[in-house]
């Protein structure tokens, strides 16, 4: 099982949201040649949204990736894949080149599911211009049963390579994900799967080891952890984890040595009680970011009562 | 299996190893209240070794427990009962009343597979003295089967209540620790067994929740992880996930807030990358944490030449 696994490192990706996206050429070089030492498969180097449609007033090579760009920073590309997210509605088919003529390789969908059609149409489209595709949906703890039958019936006849576990809010458990990887694995036997965990209750490596267990195969991290709020599930981790001949931890020590430590100095992300009490209440983390910004951060019992009192779950914030 | 768990709170105990035991009596009063208020079970108060026996040139209450001071600072018990670990050949007989007579309701006993006899023969002093004993193995991860077994024979025909499962190197991941459940079960099925972790990997949490999964009833924990090195099971995460009416997190969200941001910044424990390296070689953590007390401290590449070179097995140190 372990042989077939591959690791997809989102800290650019998904720690972009803890810091707007204000990494250093430099970091991004050095992040992808520490991966491709270390034997990671795939780095997710940003979204490939559209400026326009987003109305960008300032430019963000991370958040809106440009294929020339990508060239000019990675001029020589070594084994680790690149890949970037895309968001349903924010992506411009004009700004995707065919696989051939970019330095991407994968281009994955994150959608809800009540967004799954929509979802599948970029995939489908990618995969016309030959990228490797996955369809990341989230916000899974919330979502009910037969809102998934009636996705998956769509996602079984699609092209779509690798369907992701989402676990935004970083509410699931071990036995959680167990219990979602075999539903997945029942209803769509003919696709890979993917797992994305977030480190509210601690749980995010225990997670994916779990998921690894059952059969998943591409599994989501990032580097020392970085992705918002609780961040993510640790490469350094799976790669020291997982037994496969190719991975080498020292060269993700070396980034963490040479920028996580200060990067976690000016950005915050991982275990922190206002993440830890939303991702026990499987809420969005958007209200304890929040609150983290202001002068209460560190005042969690306040905190706690604030969204677990009855008034919390009826403002549209708390979702 | 969750109504019959209990948690037993070890932050003065094994935090003491992270601070020599620097903790005021008002904080140790207000994490008594607070671990009461949340419904906690246990709280481990400290060590009952012999300060003679220890040649102890200063004073430390809570490394050398006694009853008479307890009684002083703890004058009206709540439902929380208290608990003490002492270490074999440290401890002076002479020290302990009966348990009809003392504060203390448990007494535990540390000790490593090849002085189980010695420890079993504390066992049943205690038990005669009329308190709840455990037995807890410590350095699990490094014990051949054949020892176990021979231990366990002696451990079945013992009086003590509860046998721990110790992942003291923090090395073991969720399979282990269901492995290991289930070969104790096995081995000294008229015992209940016990869990103590160390969270190098971010698996302390996971591993307790296997256990308990796997049937284990006493679960060791501090309050957000204070104990040595990377620390232990957060308290507050078993409080929030264990389905059982009686927890209540508040309680456990107000010491954190009041005290343990504080005792953060001035000590230092939890995820720090050498606790990670020395969890994963399955070391102990002390040449770790004489790394961290160096310049070299964070120089992690530095630190895993270091411990995986050749010649860092034959240091005495390094085992």
């Amino acid at each position: 099982m372990e042989q077939r696994s591959k690791i997809i490192d989102c800290t650019i990706r998904d720690g972009g949201l803890v810091n707007n996206w204000d990494f250093s050429v430099e970091f991004v070089q050095d992040l992808y040649n520490g991966l491709s030492d270390a034997g990671v498969e795939y780095m997710e180097i940003g979204y490939k949204n559209s400026p326009k449609l987003l109305n960008a007033t300032e430019p963000n090579p991370w958040r809106f990736l440009d294929d020339n760009f990508l060239k000019e920073i990675i001029p020589v590309k070594k084994s680790t894949k690149l890949s970037a997210l895309v968001d349903i509605g924010r992506v411009d088919p004009e700004d995707i080149l065919p696989r051939s003529e970019s330095p991407l390789d994968m281009i994955r969908v994150a959608c809800y599911i009540r967004e799954v059609d929509k979802g599948l149409e970029l995939v489908e489209m990618f995969h016309r211009l030959g990228y490797e595709t996955s369809l990341n949906i989230m916000a899974l703890s919330s979502v009910p049963e037969s809102q998934l039958i009636e996705a998956f019936e769509m996602v079984k006849k699609s092209s779509v390579d690798v369907v992701y576990i989402v676990d935004s809010f970083g509410s699931l458990d071990p036995s959680d994900i167990e219990h979602q990887v075999k539903k997945f694995h029942a209803m769509i036997p003919n696709k890979q799967l993917g797992i994305h965990t977030h480190n509210n209750m601690q749980l995010a490596f225990a997670n994916t080891l779990t998921a690894l267990r059952n059969g998943v195969t591409f599994l989501d991290s990032s580097v020392y952890g970085m992705g918002r709020a609780a961040g993510n599930c640790h490469t350094e981790l799976l790669v020291n984890h997982i037994q496969k001949p190719s991975y080498e931890l020292k060269p993700v020590l070396s980034v963490i040595e040479k920028h996580m430590l200060e990067m976690r100095q000016k950005w915050e992300w991982g275990y922190i009680i206002p993440y830890m009490i939303s991702g026990a209440l499987n809420e969005h983390p958007r209200v304890a970011m929040a609150y983290r910004d202001s002068e209460d951060r560190d005042k969690y019992v306040q905190f706690y009562d604030k969204v677990t009192s009855p008034e919390a779950s009826l403002a549209p914030a708390s979702k």
